[in-house]
């Protein structure tokens, strides 16, 4: 079957699509044909050597597809839809998911949708719900509005939970389409000091939740922007990772709530509960259409090396797909 | 009444026995004749004018004594043996306590001991379950164990969790007197590196918990000494509030939850719920004597300075008392 790899050599800079050996599947695995695969910024650090974590040659945490071997797990059948997170290997014609993570796709959705959804939208329910514990009617800080996780988030915010939902990107278009998503209070972060605009829009309150994918360069401003004994979710350092100077007081004086988290190096058995709570919780919502997934570009595998530079031009709104059935 | 207060002028280093007013009480508070006040230090900073919240010029954050006038009460009557949180005013004959954070004093504890229990086990307890969330056989790791909260931690951690309690201090002494109360793994921390007796006790898995009084000095070794998913709760700064650099990655690779508190500033709804949960929760291990206040030392109210002048020379194990019913 047909892979993206890393290529050979010092500077681990492309991918190219090659021939690898079919998956073995282990036996907790379904062996799915692989129909849309999605790239995520753990994909492009994996590809530049820098994550750690990979054990997989072929790049790719989540695919979307039909079951080619069910593999003895009652609950598939052989050309069930499903999409998921795998342990790397979704760039490819055929991965090994790990059936407890499996989740069927609604018939409302297509493969290309589906593919679009178990990371960012994992990751938004992870961080506001079972870290952030986003209660009805709260306040979120939603960074990066316009990205994969930040769309999902959006919406799961909103149409979950009624939340009041403040939103920075850097552009007008993406902010236009954060508000189509529902968010009350978008920022251009580029001409405002987002600080400033939160507590505008909170009576000086601040916000209960934050999620961070920025890290060092909002610092300052986060802690300026969050309510006493708010929770902040730091889930990315896209801004750097240094912190110089930190002053603790301002934790405890404001009773702040700080959460470092990753998915991708989660466990298997965390990712099958996250998994499992999401489809039933949030599914419904998908199906009945009032959460979507966001797909901003698919590209062809061959064109896997594109279809990362475009995330790396960092003008996506939602997610870059790689569709693998051709 | 007499009432000990911050001498004027600019240089605020000294408290003096004076006359002055009896207490107003609100329709909230119940009256307390004052047997036994305690010192804590907000109280030092207080005196020194850095606190920024006190809003009595009597000192003193909790009183044990009895109730002079229950104030329409009805859970209360004149002659109530009472311990409790309150606005200030401590350091004096007679203290304003609001009625629903007024703890009645089981019949085996005298004054004294029941004027060592709210500062310090309302934190302990606030600190090691509202926050840090301990679980049943966990394991904790409780810096300054020989301080006031610190006792009162490893007693609640063995006794309602039966932790696994680990304990940092700084002289033989104070470490002897942690594993009479039950900590399990006493760590010397001026011969020691604690991070790496704390691998040591865990199997190099860290702690689930830590209770940080410390802040900066500790930070690093802190970091090395948490679980993956440990939590981490920052209730002083001790060792410095300053940091001069964090990595951010290390929060998220490790999935840490930090959260600042403090306890004096929260308000009034919080400290009432807190102390009456704790009532409910942690005072039938007193009365059975299972867990016990700590006292230190003893010293007359007129004699404040000294008591303060103990506690920052940082020998007490347990807490500092002040006599004012003589």
């Amino acid at each position: 079957m047909k892979g993206i790899v890393v290529k050979e050599g010092n500077n681990r800079n492309e991918m190219e699509l090659t021939d690898m050996p079919k998956p073995e599947i282990g036996a907790g695995d379904v062996l799915v044909k692989v129909d849309h695969a999605a790239v995520n910024r753990t994909d492009i650090l994996n590809r530049e050597g820098k994550s750690g974590y990979a054990v997989n040659p072929i790049l790719g945490v989540e695919a979307a597809g039909t079951i080619a071997d069910a593999n003895g797990h009652q609950s598939f059948a052989e050309g069930d839809r499903v999409m998921g997170l795998v342990n790397g290997g979704g760039y490819a014609e055929y991965v090994a998911m790990p059936a407890d993570r499996a989740m069927k796709i609604p018939s409302s959705l297509s493969f290309a949708e589906a593919a679009a959804i178990p990371e960012v939208f994992l990751t938004a329910y992870q961080t506001l719900y079972w870290i952030g514990k986003l209660q009805q009617h709260e306040t979120v800080l939603i960074h990066a509005g316009a990205s994969g996780v930040g769309t999902a988030a959006i919406q799961l915010a909103k149409q979950l939970s009624e939340a009041k939902v403040i939103v920075t990107a850097g552009s007008e278009r993406k902010l236009t389409f954060c508000r189509e998503l529902g968010a009350d209070v978008p920022i251009n972060y580029k001409e405002q000091a987002f600080d400033e605009e939160v507590l505008k829009a909170t009576d000086n309150e601040g916000v209960d939740l934050i999620l961070d994918f920025i890290g060092a360069d909002y610092w300052d401003k986060n802690m300026k922007s969050i309510k006493k004994g708010g929770r902040w979710v730091l889930i990315g350092v896209l801004g750097g990772a240094e912190l110089e100077n930190v002053n603790l007081m301002s934790l405890m004086s404001n009773y702040i709530q700080l959460t470092g988290t990753l998915l991708t190096p989660r466990t298997d058995a965390y990712k099958a509960e996250l998994s499992s709570e999401f489809a039933r919780t949030v599914i419904p919502y998908m199906d009945k259409g009032s959460v979507r997934p966001i797909i901003d570009t698919i590209f062809p595998g061959r064109k896997a090396n594109q279809a990362h530079q475009h995330m790396e031009n960092n003008q996506n709104i939602g997610k870059i797909l790689l569709s693998m059935n051709e």
